[in-house]
This record gives C-alpha cells, structure tokens and sequence, in this order.
C-alpha cells in the first residue's frame, strides 16, 4: 500500500532539530544529492523522532511521481469487465508486478467512442506509466498513442499490436495458435471446419482467422485464389463480439449447414459455451455429432460437458511482463532504458474431450 | 478518464485576458464563491481561449481531493485475485459507480499479516475514500478500522462486518441464504446434510455457518444443546478456505462418511466444483448419489456437470452500492452526509440439476 502522510511536524522543525537548513531537508526526502551520509542520517533520525511525514502530494509534484500504474479499460455499462477471462487474468499479472515493486493501481475506464486523451493522464501526474488493455485499431486511436510517444510518455499495449508502428506492446502469437487449433482438427479426422470468430476490430482477431486461413491451406482444405488469398466459404465463417450470448446466437447461424460443418473453431471459450448450449439446444451433442475447439483454456473450458479443447493464452505473464516492463523503464536512467520492447508469448494446445471421436 | 493537466499557459494570462485578478482565476477552477455567474463565464471563456489546465495537481492539493478512490484487495502470491468470482463482480459493479461519479479506482493490495496502516492511504491523499475487501476480523484489523473512523476518513467494508462497531458496511444476507440452501436440501428428502465451510475468518463463513445450524434445527435434524447451542457432530463438518483445491481435499475428507452423509452444502461454488471432481473420481455421480448445493451462483454454476443449484449473492450490486454511498458522502455538505450505513442486500436460492432427484 501507498506510504508517506502530512504531518503536523514541519519541515523546519526537522531542521531544527537535526541542526540544519530546511533545504538540506528536502534535499533528504527528495534524494537530491551530493549530501553527507552524517547529514542524511541526523536528518532521518530528527524526522523519526518527530513522527515526521514530508507531504506525498508535494512530494510527488516534487519528484514529478505518483507511483501509480495507470490501466486503461474499455468501459461497456452493465459488461461486468472483471468477470471476464481475458481481463481478469492481464490483471491479476499487472497487480502481482505492482506489488513486487511497491505501486499502486490506478484503473480508468474508458467509455467507447470518449476521446482518449491518454496524455492529459500525464500532465495530470495521475500516473508514471500506463498499460491499455482493450485498444482498437481505429486512426483515432492511433493518433492519440502517436502522441504519447512523441511526448515520451511510457506506455505498453496488451494484446494488441499496431502494424506500421513501433509501440511497446505485450501480445501473444494468436496466429500460430489458431493454426495449432485447426491442424488437430485436422489430424482428428475433421474437414468442415468452420470458425466462429470474434469482433474485427483487435488485432487479435485478425491473427486468429490468419491461422485458420493458413491451416485449412496447408491441409488443402482451402485453396488459394488470386495472390495467394485464401477466401473462407460463407457456411464456413460466423462473427460474434466475444461474448456468450454471441455464441449462443451463432448456433442458429451455423444450424442450416450442420450438414456441411463437422467441426467448429472458436475464437474464445466463453463464445464456445454459449454455442454449445445453443447447439445442445437443437439435439447436437459436442464430442459426438460436431467437434469444437475454443480458445484462451479459461476455467470454464475445464468445466464444461465435455470439457472444451482450447489453446492457452498466457494472460497473467502478458500482464505480469508489460507492468515489469514499464516500471523497469521509470526506475532505469535515462540514457540505459530500452526504448521500447514488442513481445509475443506463445500460446498452447490443451486437448480435452470435446474432439474427442476420430472420424 | 481523469481530466486536467500542467498547460504552458498560466493563471496570469488567463487572468489578464478576462480581465481579473489571479485570485478570481483560482477561485473558478477551485469552485470557491461567492462568485459573479458572468465573471465566471468570461474567466472560463479565457481559460478555453488560452487552452488553460490548471495543474491537477497542484488543484487536488489545494482541494484535497485525489479524485480516486481507493479499493484495499488482499494479496497471495500467485493467486489470481481478478479471477476469482466474487473479487471480480465486487471489483466491477466499484468500476461502473466510479465511471458514472467521474472518479477513479486506485487499487492496493495488502500482504496478509501486512500492518494495516489505513490512515496513510488518506493522509498520503492519494484516496478520498477507501473500500476495503476481504478484511478477517483481527485485532490488528479493528484497531486500524478504528483509527480510521476516528480520523474521520470515509471507508466502507463489503461482504463482511465487525459485530459491536458501527463501520460502514455493505453486506449480504448470509446466514439467511444459507438457511435456505439447507432448507431446500430438506425439503427435496435429504436428512444427512454435510457442511463444506470456507476460512472461519470471514464473518461470512460464520454466518453461513449460523444459517446450516438454524436450518438444521428447525428440521428437527439436529438437536440443541445447552443454551440453544447446535452442535454438529463431526461427519457432517468440513473446512476449506474457498479455492477448488481445497474442495477436491474435502472429497476425500468426505469419502469414508458416505454412508452417513446424501448431500453435502458447500460455502462457495468455487469449492463445490473442486468437490465434484473429487467425487467423479471416486465413482460418486452427483446429481444421483449425491446432492450438492454450492453458493455465489457464479458463472461455474451453470456450466458444471451437473448444473449446480446455488445461492446467487449480489456481488456487483454490493461494490455499486459501496462505492457510490461513499461518494455521494464526499458529495455532500457535512451536515446532509449520511454518518454511517450499514446495508445488507438479500440472496436468493437458484435451482438447478445438483440436487434433481427427490428421495
């Protein structure tokens, strides 16, 4: 938890007390140097004995440090955002890095379509740092994250990359993870295999249907039109938002060419519940008329009936490793940060039951 | 998002464009008045003209305001706090009342046995008001809590109380809830009922406790002894601390009472479905040989095998509710705040498959 306080001792009582300037005392609790070490000490020892507490605000302002770790949320009324896998785990990471290095969290939601004015967070001082979870590609966003950069403001993208750009991000190979999904598919016996995936607009959607392209190319499934293009036939590709209930609606899309689908990829698990209620709903049992694969091995995928083959996303470490990062930055001087860093963890197959049955 | 920012341009420009005094220009960014409405007007014109931000800062200092407030989690290493259900609803009805009261959410997380120095958060003013989740009733603990009530800092505890102080507090029903879990298990023919409790810490745990006790004896199932004390006799007792594991243990904890025990009531979902799996594993089906009712009615619930009957908390409403008591507190003018609330929201018992069979 955050430390400091105001006193009702003054500064010039340290001062006094210790047998110096009032400067020579800010000085002390600014780390601002050359100093003795004897002074220092009899200072420290002054500020003991009175139970002094420089202002932390003042400080801050001082030192042009909150020592807070701001997170960016994508605001949606009602969405309950901890609730789901994705976020709950990128945090859970950031919160054990903050800790470790002794800040605190300052979470701020953003509402879609608010201008993200990123850099007032700076000149607020409200932060030191800032990790943006949720981003879209969109040219409003860019510019703002253009800006930042510009300004020096450190600040780290998870899960989410900006091609033509050299932002700190903190991703996960989503492409290489979608192909590994849909070639055991294939290795199981399944040729129809169509893939639900999730909204447009992140990057790693993209990535996603870029490694269902590529598989189902690799295994002949899909041939190539002009330029080495692979276009995905319409039964073949459904669209949701991520969320459950999109899933839960994509069964009823897929359901007039059940005859023509014999496997399902999907873009994330909670969408793979839902469509697998959806299809339990018509008479389809998972595992045994039709195989799915979600995707991110959140604790759902262990509980579901049957319990879902998923690829695993390292979230936590995602998390865990941008907040690192970026407070490794702030305490490093100047002149040996690293500028910016793009990472990309990998992902992993977790085979359970539901493509259990080789055809 | 936070708004404000160190601008290049300053209060003397501003003051010099409308034609007042820097006192003026301070006092209409402060909202210290009486103040003329045309004055302010041309003041803010001037401002906007200028792209004038008074220092965030330097404003929250002279207010006193940090404009966050502050939510105390607790800390485990390794555990991943934003995943467990009842820290993510808890964590996401906080975030959509801050969102709607233009705050935001600074987040702090203690390590147990951690001293628990509250006042500093304030003092630091990093807070102008503190939730404090997943407190255990210490000594330690209500000296801190006392302190801050003392100092006068506004702070509110949700899913757990401190019998005899008068903490703010939002609370759930859970003695109440649990009666009813046991009560249903009654009235679907069971009479060997076991209780699966979390950490005896919680004031939560005991209350469930109360409520299994009440249920119990009001069933004629078991008697009271001296002084209208229930006693549970061992077989029908067990203990977790609320993670699945330590419901997986209890399965085999359970295993050589078989005989003597036909449903088992188990303090959270998270625990049941760790008791579920242990059982599968040793040939006990759920559902037929045994029925379960779990508790929180998280999203687990709906997607085990069985589908788990459970106790559905309102967790979101109850950080809502919290965090904007709080703020509508810092709102009001001294006089018109509300001293202290203490509101305790009701569960309701969810049916699903866990307990299907009557006997």
């Amino acid at each position: 938890m955050g430390r400091g306080g105001v006193g009702i001792v003054t500064r010039k009582e340290v001062a006094e007390l210790a047998g110096v300037s009032e400067a020579t005392v800010s000085r002390v609790f600014n780390g601002v140097g050359p100093m003795k070490e004897e002074t220092k000490q009899r200072v420290l020892q002054a500020a003991k004995t009175l139970n002094y507490h420089p202002n932390a605000i003042a400080q801050s302002f001082a030192r042009r440090r909150s020592g807070n770790l701001g997170i960016v949320l994508p605001y949606v009324p009602k969405v309950h955002i901890f609730s789901t896998y994705y976020f709950s785990e990128v945090l859970s990471g950031i919160g054990e890095a903050v800790k470790q290095k002794g800040y605190d969290m300052l979470l701020m939601f953003r509402s879609p379509g608010e201008e993200s004015d990123y850099s007032s967070l700076f000149r607020s001082q409200k932060v030191d740092a800032c990790v943006i979870l949720g981003a879209t590609d969109s040219p409003g966003e860019r510019s703002e994250l253009k800006k930042l950069e510009a300004a020096g403001h450190p600040f780290c993208l998870v899960n989410q990359h900006f091609s033509g750009e050299r932002f700190c991000e903190v991703d996960a190979d989503h492409e290489e993870g979608s192909r590994k999904a849909v070639k055991h598919l294939v290795e199981r016996g399944y040729r129809q295999i169509a893939f639900l995936n999730g909204s447009p607009q992140f990057s790693n959607s993209g990535d996603r249907l870029r490694g269902y392209k590529k598989a189902m190319h690799e295994s002949g499934l899909l041939p190539a039109v002009a330029a080495g293009e692979v276009q995905v036939p319409g039964h073949l590709y459904y669209e949701g938002n991520y969320s459950r209930t999109s899933g839960y609606r994509a069964a009823a899309a897929l359901k007039p060419h059940l005859d023509r689908v014999d496997a399902v990829f999907v873009a994330n698990d909670r969408m793979a519940t839902g469509l697998m209620q959806g299809l339990r709903e018509v008479g389809i049992q998972v595992g045994r008329d039709l195989a799915i694969v979600g995707y991110d091995d959140s604790d759902t995928a262990r509980v579901t009936d049957p319990p879902l083959t998923s690829v695993a996303v390292p979230f936590y470490e995602m998390g865990k490793l941008a907040a690192e990062k970026l407070l490794d930055r702030l305490a490093a001087p100047e002149s040996a940060a690293e500028p910016c860093f793009q990472v990309r963890l990998k992902t992993e197959l977790v085979v359970r039951q539901s493509c259990m049955t080789s055809k």
